[in-house]
């Protein structure tokens, strides 16, 4: 079983790192510095699917979790990460109901949706009875990122065969109109959040949210998020590499 | 002029970096970090010539002074980076004077040295007078990491056409057969390490050297040391990764 | 012309490999095995575009055909793998007449189609009048392989400048219900066969089928199918290195 | 800001050539020219996403400016190359408004469009205020090359945050059913450039061209295109080549 | 401890295959086929460091133990792949003691030798003791392939922590004048196989072979060599491909 | 046999040119301008040995014989470019006959020298007969531009199994101190060529040499050089593209 299902089965929270460098050696080594998944971001992130592939042999390496944060809800490239291994997908800019329909479908095997057959990497990796265990194995979850989707929360949450709601916060704060950027505390922000946490609890979703503060992190588990990314690779090397300068020429 | 050189003439120190990841964006990344100079460690990095022609790419859409540390002493690669754009190259395990005499060889045009004529990209980056000002442009360090070198100093030091000696503490105490690696302040390295800075002052050389630890960088700095490696990127992704889970976890 | 209509006009079947190993040296490998033609996957297989070029690079090398299987019914990969020299394209997934008319579209130039014009390597490859015999030497195939479009067969292959229907025996299974995966002697996934074989005649297609089962493709073309592919170059690495295993160790 | 938007502000015409060479030292080779700008042709070019990355990090040692020609009007592949730097798009086969107003919308971030937040490579490049400038600096270019874009021009033209309109002359005179392709003199067409010019002019677009004959990008120039891409590389390796190999073996 | 240390101390033969296909989904694949150990063949393969490195990411997901053979006793690449995480080393083409001393040392952390530290992903991979287990955890093979070799075998098996012969026994055929290639039953072949295999046992080395006939295997395997290679993939594919051609078109 | 020496054998002039960009689509562009042979420049050009497989393999699609310019006198880069299909290998930087040997005794098989037997892409290529027709198959060049080499022509020209002698004239001009490089018709280096075309006869030997300028390379051909590389791929587009800047900007 996916390792996340059962961190949150034991009502624990799952932290994550998205990873933006294209790259298997980086990727190895987050994939060693103990977080409990990592999401490679084909869409922010510099890499594409070939890069992508070598960055899931590296994690495949440890007992990290893969997941993709996917370029678009498309089903091309959806099917393709999954066969390569990914064990969940994260699909941005959400907006209705029958978006996430088509995300699911691409996801799941028929009946329930029209994924091809093909699991070329994630049998050899996960086993022969992957297409048994795939609507397990894979988790979906569905990105609340627009207003749009702030206010079809219902619809979205209630299409069968989804596993979570994954808040972007940046991009939701710019759909809202609001000054600063993925403030927590801003009460708009903070209301929509909320919603989205009573959602997921009411439809049995797991919630999840990325930030680029570490300590609101901590704060998003206490509020019940239950699988929270904290940044990505080349922020992180940004911010130590500026750091140790700064110690360094005494700026 | 090279960069370096112009801080050097200042009394300054320049700090650098090492790059291990194999990728061009995280080396774009470092480059915009402040440090003056970063190199490609084609020794320990997971990178190869390929790999290392985009990174040198990369770092050259800033300031920031492309360095590399050779895989070896070879006249190969060597020539290679250089045409590739390198401004200077810092060889490894340098035993003795014939050594060096090897590797200024390689990296001089005739008739001080038998370095080829075809610098592509080194002429459209740094101008069609490349060939002219390539001695000045190029800077060679032999590194200081065997019992042997450190014996050696004095001829090493005394070879034409050498920019400077770089120090790389943790295979010189092994090769010193000390028990804490690295350690500057232990009498035995501390000893080599005064004989290598008195040594380059009388020689004209710069004094170079790596360290894995922020605070000994800004020592070394002080001790005479003017061009000061403090650590590599993957080393930094690690130690910013596992600080952020530690925290995340309460570990 | 396009060899594999020479090889239908004689009343031959066609022989084809999967590619799934996204590498140019086995794609030459498999160049020189003797099949008529290697289908890249980039659905199930590992590669992307720029590997698929080396791959059609690689395949260049030999007298085999080069065909792509689309990760999906998307008009700028399709006219990506065009342009870079494809002769054929299987279209994974197709349910309906109004995506073969998609397909075919994006295949064809003006006026029937709206592919773009811009075929570097496939002029290059195929000569200074490519454009002309574009129509004749792109071969088009769309996939067969839901209960849709088995039961929309009619329409399908009405769609003029389509090529060829081509079966997915796997994943038509899975969408007809059956328990056992490609078994073409299962009754209702023969009638399937049965009725492609019928339309493909009565309409002048070529029909094409994969199966993962040697025995099984000779039966296919006994049963008039006139291009069998038979299983990928990943699936016979494992056959034939778990055969070796099983010998070496007795197993 | 844009550079670009500097030449037109100065009523002298930029000039461009487009990239098909997958390459980052062929592209560091071109951005030396002397071209105001270089397109990464990832349509009818041969690469993807990574090695447009590499290209772009290699155009970034110079002051030319990198556009990219889209593959299709697709918004995942349209904002992935916009984070990576990208200063600029041309989206090819637009038919219609609404077609352009897609486009404006990847390219946009809100409340104008629904561009995702993310400009990695784009804000370490262009600097922090990247979001805030993002308006100014990305110019967003519709290709006019089918019969029913030439009908459609006004409406096109007034999809508000549009820069300019870029034509493709060999399409169009494909999609006109003209004998000769990107005849500029055959009336038909001319009628057709005529009138995007006067478009242009009058909704303040910039009117844009590709043209792979050197005197007519002059002449269109003259004729009021405010940028003209003369050809692409490997078109430029192939004439030069064959010039050379003429001349030696006296052909 | 490194497995094959393992398999060779229950007085067992561990079987291995090599890779010549530079990509890491084949090594993966191959990974996943029952082997106790894939050689990565630098030397008549088709890849270089860089695929190398990905292709022991790949191997990495498994058990099974990667090792490579060397492109020539070079010290630079030699610890390029220790340092990428290598097990062990087969060095070609070895003629002599003084060419074993020089391999071992490239090999072994002083003082046994001269080896850089600096093991980014052994470490990673093999944990933080790694330095203090190398000596362990790397194999080192000599590769007994020229006439010279045989016979200067005692010298050669003397060299200390050199702790394997590996034979080469096309080249040693063909060293040898001998008619046939890599017949075992050559009695010229044979008696230098018996020399070796007496060597080993007597300098308590591992004795190791290549063979391209699968029957061979197991005979060498029964006449004491602990270590035996059969095949590379390519070869592999090649065979499967062919026989599946040869069946299909009835040839 | 390789089309070179049939050439030569009819008395003409071979023409040919050097690669620099290291990318296989660049490659296949030039193969189809209509030289003779290309030469992969991986001593200063831009590739290694991963991408000069892949430009290897689209030179293959055409009868251009594919040569490489060594890196270096190496024996492990020299014998994988042969095996990977390499018709000819031009040595830079030759000083000796002992040199010369080195660099036979690499390329050819034992007897005669020690290149290792594993030809996997060679035999592919041409054909299963390889090992024995290797001999003629691989040209073996020895470069002369060294003030050293013209002085030891005699010698160096006597070493059995060296098929040729390449003239680097810019070294050349540079190690004889000469102030215009490159020039033909200086005296000085007039003599060199006049000895090395003399030598060449008397030694049964092809004489090649490089040039940058297209009127020398007719001019070279007129004084006895059969084999001619008139400049490389980047020169050229650095040429026409400043050609059309110039013309386009009225420069």
């Amino acid at each position: 079983m996916n390792p996340l299902r059962k961190i949150w089965a034991e009502g624990r929270t799952s932290f994550d790192a998205f990873l933006s460098i294209p790259n298997s050696w980086s990727a190895e080594v987050m994939a060693h510095a103990g977080f409990d998944s990592l999401t490679i971001d084909m869409q922010h992130g510099m890499m594409d699917f070939q890069t992508t592939l070598n960055m899931l042999q590296a994690i495949g390496n440890t007992d990290t979790v893969p997941l993709i944060r996917l370029p678009w809800n498309d089903p091309a490239i959806t099917m393709h990460v999954l066969d390569a291994g990914a064990r969940g997908v994260i699909c941005p800019t959400i907006n209705s109901a029958e978006e996430v329909e088509a995300l699911v479908s691409a996801c799941r095997y028929p009946p329930r949706g029209f994924r091809s057959y093909g699991p070329l990497r994630a049998t050899i990796k996960m086993g022969p009875d992957y297409a048994k265990v795939a609507r397990q194995e894979v988790l979906v979850f569905a990105m609340i990122e627009t207003a749009n989707a702030a206010e079809q929360l219902e619809a979205i949450a209630s299409v069968p065969d989804l596993d979570g709601l994954f808040v972007g916060p940046y991009d939701l704060s710019v759909s809202l109109g609001l000054q600063n950027l993925a403030d927590i505390y801003d009460p708009k922000l903070k209301e929509v959040l909320d919603r989205i946490l009573a959602t997921c609890k009411a439809k049995n979703l797991i919630a999840g949210i990325f930030t680029g503060k570490m300590e609101d992190a901590k704060t998003l588990a206490e509020w019940g998020f239950q699988h929270v990314s904290h940044t990505h690779d080349s922020a992180m090397l940004t911010e130590i590499a500026k750091a140790k300068v700064k110690f360094l020429k005494n700026l």
